[in-house]
């Protein structure tokens, strides 16, 4: 079949939206019609030329919901016609990984996700003229229908709205995730969250969700303020605004450091204070925010030893066919918000316009309608 | 009262044995007679000058193990005639910290302790001219009579020979504790250890207890690894014999990485060594080392958004006045060895050979017998 895409022919040009022939499923996959999908950072990564193991010309996009076309042979959890969101972290229950609970890193078709390619090595996508087309973290949500195997897309309710629920694709879970799987914050704590912006968001409500009582919101933006407010900060800093050391005061403002500290900035600098504002004894640091390639983090190793733990998460710690699912209950049942956080929607002719938005700072979450 | 103590009069310069004052117990205050004790990196730590915060004249000394013979107004859980092993982490059970059951560093009276005095702010040694000594750590264990917190007391039995379980004050507990308090290994887990020293053989056998599969011991001396396969080890890997990358290396010798790994090298390339080799997913890295001042660990932040977990430990996460009796009766019961890390012995007036056999790399542990 022909589907309309949004293409990334090469690092740092602007996507190129085009029909593009699709392959339909083969054993173990679904063709799935994308009705709306987010544009994150991710995909800034990786279309910038940034992200050294980014491969074109491909279709990117990894924060979609829609509907099941049609299964490929052998598939048996999904159905045409129900809802699912794709997901970059496959859950296949089946792998060493996800067979132990300490992670939701499921390897199972990692290798070929990261070459671009089906988990039989090959791609469905290809250009009119019949060149290769590479998928994009297996999900290629950037193209109104695409092809997703089984293990990577989560079923969720027929009532949530696409134009929402895609935003449960990413960003959503990895921040909620991040404080409810990774951090497993519990109720009573204080909390710093460095970068309040699509990510820090969903850290701000996943601390009022576990019921923190101190959420420190820091961002060099004070236009963050308002809607980090909304999302549940009790408490503001501007960095730029502080006189001297940044995690005395910090540490200072929390009577000992925080409880729970993310970084949601991606800046290694951001990473340190993040730790050290952490309390001595049992403060935990979660990095959330992806580093410039080969920038590293640092400290001195007695910060460790005198108790604070510095720790990661992707994905929010979650599994997605799992916990999709259930976190889509949690927004349609005014859990959590989602609405407010997508400033922008637009059509898939418009794409380019999104990746604009985000680098003017001036987006929390544009949306391709299709 | 007089008693013979070996005293730091300065920084790089040798213990002198002499004759000191010392005044008896103050409020919740205890008199000990110490019988045995060892002589721990940590003392040589600051007595080269290389401790930032080392102060002199002091008399050092943390791994200690003797009798009460008086105790201070207040003081309610001990009595002339007990058998105690002074602690340099107390547990006041009361603290914010005490009270927190993430982490054994109670804050009771560590400001005193750093500078050298008593809780109230002073302290029981003198020179015979009537110049102020320090105290060390709040523990002094290089002196043949003591005044130690109650606090920083631990109650053991009296039938444990003193000779031996002074090493619980520090070294025992340490490697042991990383293994059961900090890092809570599990049966059939996989460990690497890196340094075989005083500290290292005591992770080892902790990991033997915790039940762990797999246990890989790695230093640079090939001397070590009779004694660390008598403490459990069940891989030796000398870094200076492997080709090409160490942590590649590990992660194939243990199918994946570790899913514990721990530095008691003080070295911070080898704790990014012992960071990198530890499971995608779920790999846990302890820090036992102590760094030398100002140096500094780094890693990408990759290595934790994967799974990653950086963590340290201070005398091994325990609670001396709780822990510190039952890893004595480990001792007593055969649960645990101490007795072939103890390779040399001596009196006081001797305690500089024991240090020199600590630069030599000769001993694993010296202990002075009063
Ligand atoms: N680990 C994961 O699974 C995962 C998933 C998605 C995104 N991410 C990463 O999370 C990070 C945040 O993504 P986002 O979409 O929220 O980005 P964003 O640009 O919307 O928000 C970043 C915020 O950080 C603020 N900021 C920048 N530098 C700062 C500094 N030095 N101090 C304080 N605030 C600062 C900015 O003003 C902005 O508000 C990115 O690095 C992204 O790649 C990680
Ligand atoms: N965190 C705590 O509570 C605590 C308590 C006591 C001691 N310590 C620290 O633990 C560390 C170990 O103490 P120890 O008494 O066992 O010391 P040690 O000197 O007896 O042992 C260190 C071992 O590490 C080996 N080593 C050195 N460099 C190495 C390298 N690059 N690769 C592999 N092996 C290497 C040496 O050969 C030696 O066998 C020290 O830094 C000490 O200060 C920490």
């Amino acid at each position: 079949m022909k589907t309309r895409a949004a293409v990334a022919l090469g690092a740092g040009k602007p996507l190129e939206v085009m029909e593009v022939n699709l392959e339909g499923p083969k054993a173990f996959e679904v063709l799935v019609e994308i009705k709306a999908t987010g544009i994150c950072h991710t995909d800034e990564f990786t279309l910038s030329g940034a992200d050294p193991e980014g491969l074109f010309p491909a279709i990117l996009g990894h924060e979609g919901a829609g509907v099941v076309v049609e299964v490929g042979p052998g598939v048996t959890s999904l159905k045409p016609g129900d809802h699912v969101i794709p997901l970059y972290t496959p859950e296949c229950r089946q792998c060493e990984y996800c067979l132990n609970p300490k992670t939701n890193l499921c390897q199972a078709i990692r290798s070929t996700q990261g070459a671009g390619v089906m988990p039989d090595g090959s791609s469905r996508f290809t250009t009119l003229d019949g060149d290769p087309i590479l998928h994009y973290m297996g999900t290629s949500t950037f193209s109104n229908y695409t092809v997703v195997p089984e293990i990577a897309l989560a079923k969720i309710r027929e009532d949530a709205p696409f134009d929402k629920v895609c935003y449960i694709g990413c960003g959503v879970t990895t921040g909620i995730g991040a404080v409810i799987n990774t951090a497993k914050v519990e109720i009573g704590s204080k909390a710093i969250v460095f970068g309040l912006g699509g990510i820090g968001l969903n850290v701000l409500q996943g601390l009022r969700l576990a019921g923190a009582d101190m959420i420190v919101g820091v961002d060099l933006n004070n236009s963050k303020k308002e809607m980090a407010e909304r999302f549940g900060m009790t408490h503001f800093v501007n960095p730029s605004e502080v006189e001297g050391d940044l995690v005395a005061y910090l540490v200072d403002l929390t009577k000992g450091g925080a409880d729970y500290t993310f970084d949601a900035t991606g800046n290694v600098n951001v990473m340190r204070t993040a730790l050290e504002a952490s309390h001595k004894g049992w403060g935990e640091s979660i990095i959330i925010g992806v580093a410039p390639a080969g920038a590293e983090i640092s400290t001195r190793p007695f910060q460790l030893v005198t108790g604070r733990n510095w720790r990661g998460t992707a994905f929010g710690g979650a599994r997605g066919r799992t916990d999709v699912p259930k976190i889509v209950d949690w927004y349609m049942d005014g859990k959590i918000e989602i609405d407010p956080m997508i400033t922008h929607t637009m059509p898939l002719e418009d794409i380019n316009k999104g990746f604009d938005l985000m680098h003017a700072g001036e987006s929390i979450r544009s949306v391709v309608l299709y």
